[in-house]
């Protein structure tokens, strides 16, 4: 695909947070002439289905500050440095919901917003799952509730699932 | 959910781009306590999944910057100023394809990554097609694709998919 390839010619870090980093760089188009590009750098995600012995999925309710509403979601989280995305899956799924994964599956792994961010983000959906307890982090507020397979497909046709790793994790595992 | 909301304190802009910005704000946590929020402020963006008479999708490969790699996805693109999402929609399809859509089906509207950034993506499908003529935008670089069902159900099985509104869209359009 080398005809659509955009090269890098110059690369400015305009920003450096906590999580995320901008970066704003010039580059080479593929017929010559140059263009700008801002990239949200980001460490990756992982997003985990939980479904119980009882078949019921696992959700989280959780305050998004960037669009000031409480979103119905998968257990989700970033990836500490140099983690792998099956152990932060676990972790992740444990911290949040005071569940442990006895069994793991792969979904999928994509792109949130690849238009101007490099977040990747690993999808798992975990079963055999044994109670532990919930351990969120310090500026993290979570409520837990269950939701049947019947309830999953209605909120899917009700169109009420607004996030999209959600959105994927469900259609994927099969609701 | 008045329990779980974070109350902004301070906001400041830190990055004014083209097409994103970023702000870095102080919040009220829900128990009372201080933290630090990073938002990317993104102007909402629209996908479509365009069908045509013979049952064939029509998909876009276009190269990523943020990830260095040419992606396959569902024709997309952000709204402009007080744009209409279905208009968008329209719009864009027609630019990346040269197809004009006779009928446009609303199938989700959902965050691309609630986490970090407030950008809002609606999602089409889109049929009776009439072919127009390409018409993109002076830095996008765009290859159309055709692929049957039967091909598309193959690429999502082979999780070559790695684009989350195309998983999305594809998976909400039923194959």
């Amino acid at each position: 695909m080398s005809h659509l390839t955009e090269h890098k010619l110059t690369s400015e870090t305009v920003y450096t947070g906590k999580i995320i980093a901008v970066r704003h760089d010039t580059v080479r188009l593929p017929d010559g002439r140059e263009a700008t590009r801002d990239v949200v750098e980001h460490p990756g995600a992982v997003a985990v289905v939980p479904v119980t012995a009882a078949g019921e999925v696992v959700l989280v309710r959780q305050y998004r500050y960037p669009i000031a509403r409480a979103l119905l979601e998968v257990p989700a989280g970033k990836l500490d440095k140099g983690e792998r995305p099956e152990d932060c899956a676990r972790r992740e799924l444990e911290e949040e919901t005071g569940y442990k994964a006895g069994s793991l599956e792969h979904l999928a792994t994509f792109f949130t917003a690849p238009g101007f961010t490099d977040e990747q983000m690993h999808l798992y959906v975990a079963r055999d799952l044994s109670q532990t307890s919930q351990n969120t982090d310090q500026d993290e507020f979570i409520d837990i509730e269950y939701y049947t397979a019947a309830q999953i497909k209605k909120l899917l046709a009700d169109k009420e699932i607004i996030d999209a790793k959600t959105l994927v994790g469900l259609l994927m595992a099969g609701y």
